[in-house]
């Protein structure tokens, strides 16, 4: 009784999140364009960086967005899928890095401090990870549902401290095998399109993992129905975790950096969800992982960097948040050719 | 007498400059990926990133290279050609640009505060330019070899005030024909392969800066042996200064971040002069400016970043420069498997 109150409440959030979410004003995106262009540069001549000004005010509501406050969510979780030897690293090594994480020495802690952001670790599951999906669901929907509101009330809290910009990470041994199966149903393309070499398989390992996510699409061809049900069966807990935090960024006007293939999954169910948020995301990078392409053109998403980076962590979105900053510097730092007395182009 | 007797120091300075830099040791680069393969991440998993690293510390000497200082050197000077009307904006912009500069005011002036880099606005010629390179040489052999020169010492200057990475920037209403024509030379390719719509021109435009440079070439012929001959003939002051800078920066093992179009040209001529600067380059950016393209594959040179940015000043490099200073951090910070307890993959 006790969990369905709470599995009810979960719900209810789930739904006033979902409803509360409005498409960014594209009024003012063109009145950020019109202010660019004033500004003594010929007019688009920093290219993306104008796009992403822009669209950052429209997210924030405003053309002066003010400086970005940034946080990055790093969720870490284990996965049952990993008895099926997907990975090149142990189970142990997820617990052993949140630890890393704590420290400072991770890749995305150092990248975090470069980038002068708040990294926030979740554990959402390190330990008690998901079932072998390959064997029945990845978890039931209520304890998918559990995460995602768990990554609702996180980005709100997030937004109460001043975050405005909130970038994905994500840490757990097997998680590109949860990515891939979440790809390949919501996608509806076959395994091989989306299984990739992950931290370090060797072709015969990559070849091994599409027959593993083949099995747990056929054992779970009942259970995908709606995304959250997708989720709960092919999923996994930080996965859920981060589709709230997509949901609750969007909600609070937050813009949300996807980082790689598994954030971009996450990102994915929660435009499946909610197609508002589309709006709200930014790609930071493109990593060779093949099913990353295929989710960032599903959700019309032209990456900021392409810089072989196939860690997750959140490190590609750190290493993408200077742009951001830079972007709305520009917008809230520049010059106008009136205000600096240069003369524009004739024409 | 007296001015040769400065043009023979000044030989001098440049033929001792360009001895003394050293091709960057490769062994450092191995040592640096050795050590970059023991950080707690999947060997090689942050791709570009970790090359970028290496060869910072090849550069530098040493795998603990030291938090990077850098300095945005944004050379400025006029152009003769202007008056065969190459620009869609006036020759007085280049002088009210480098007030802008100065201001704070300009997407440089920003994007260096946000990357925490040093600016230094050089005049290379703001007002006295260069002659119409339609009809003779843009300069003389002295002169360019003054602004070269001139280059050097500031380098050596930044150098000694701490300066540990320097970034290209450069202003000059007119610079894209004189990095268009000097491109045609070095590059021996039509004009039409490099010449393309600089700040904003439109078909007509570009097609009559294709025919200006064609004329520009023709009427120097005589004047191409040496690399320096063919920088006087058809370079800028500023982009004579951008060499100097290149082989100054070098000579003190001191990386070097190309911009766009025009800054790649001095990294050519650079490169022409002293083929050991290769190592120290690292391109910022890929601008759609068509020469630049070609410019980077003759440098061996793959860009950092496509953002579709064509505005020059060194806001590209200003932009690059937040990876930089994130793959130094890797090497300095982070943590190895052995030290955090990390297990490595089963290998």
């Amino acid at each position: 009784m006790a969990e369905q109150r709470v599995s009810q409440d979960a719900r209810v959030l789930l739904d006033t999140t979902l409803a509360a979410i409005e498409v960014p004003d594209p009024a003012i995106q063109a009145v950020a364009q019109a202010e660019l262009d004033a500004k003594t540069k010929p007019r688009g001549s920093l290219g993306r960086l104008e796009r992403l000004a822009a669209q950052v005010a429209q997210i924030r509501g405003g053309v002066r967005p003010g400086l970005l406050q940034a946080a990055i969510v790093v969720a870490a979780a284990d996965h049952g899928v990993t008895v099926e030897g997907v990975s090149a690293y142990p189970q142990e090594v997820t617990a052993q890095m949140v630890a890393n994480f704590s420290s400072g020495g991770a890749a995305v802690s150092v990248l975090a401090r470069q980038a002068g952001a708040k990294l926030t670790v979740v554990d959402a599951g390190v330990g008690a990870g998901t079932a072998n999906f390959t064997e029945g669901p990845a978890m039931s929907e209520e304890q998918a549902l559990e995460k995602v509101t768990a990554g609702i009330e996180l980005a709100g809290e997030l937004a109460g401290e001043g975050v405005s910009i909130v970038a994905l990470g994500e840490m757990g041994i097997g998680n590109t095998t949860a990515a891939s199966a979440l790809s390949a149903a919501l996608l509806g393309v076959d395994p091989e399109r989306v299984v990739g070499p992950g931290t370090g398989l060797d072709a015969a390992g990559v070849a091994h993992k599409v027959d593993v996510v083949r099995r747990a699409l056929a054992v779970n061809r009942s259970r995908r129905g709606r995304p959250l049900d997708t989720l709960a069966a092919l999923g996994g807990l930080e996965i859920a975790l981060l589709v709230g935090v997509v949901l609750g960024a969007a909600g609070r006007r937050m813009p949300v950096v996807v980082d790689g293939f598994i954030s971009a999954a996450a990102a994915l169910v929660a435009h499946r969800l909610c197609p508002a948020i589309g709006g709200y995301l930014i790609a930071a990078h493109l990593s060779p992982e093949p099913g990353h392409r295929l989710l960032l053109a599903e959700l019309g998403l032209e990456p900021l960097l392409d810089l072989d980076l196939r860690l997750g962590e959140g490190s590609g979105a750190a290493l993408a948040l200077p742009l951001l900053h830079a972007a709305v510097a520009i917008l809230e730092e520049m010059a106008t050719f009136e205000g600096a007395g240069v003369s524009d182009a004739s024409r």
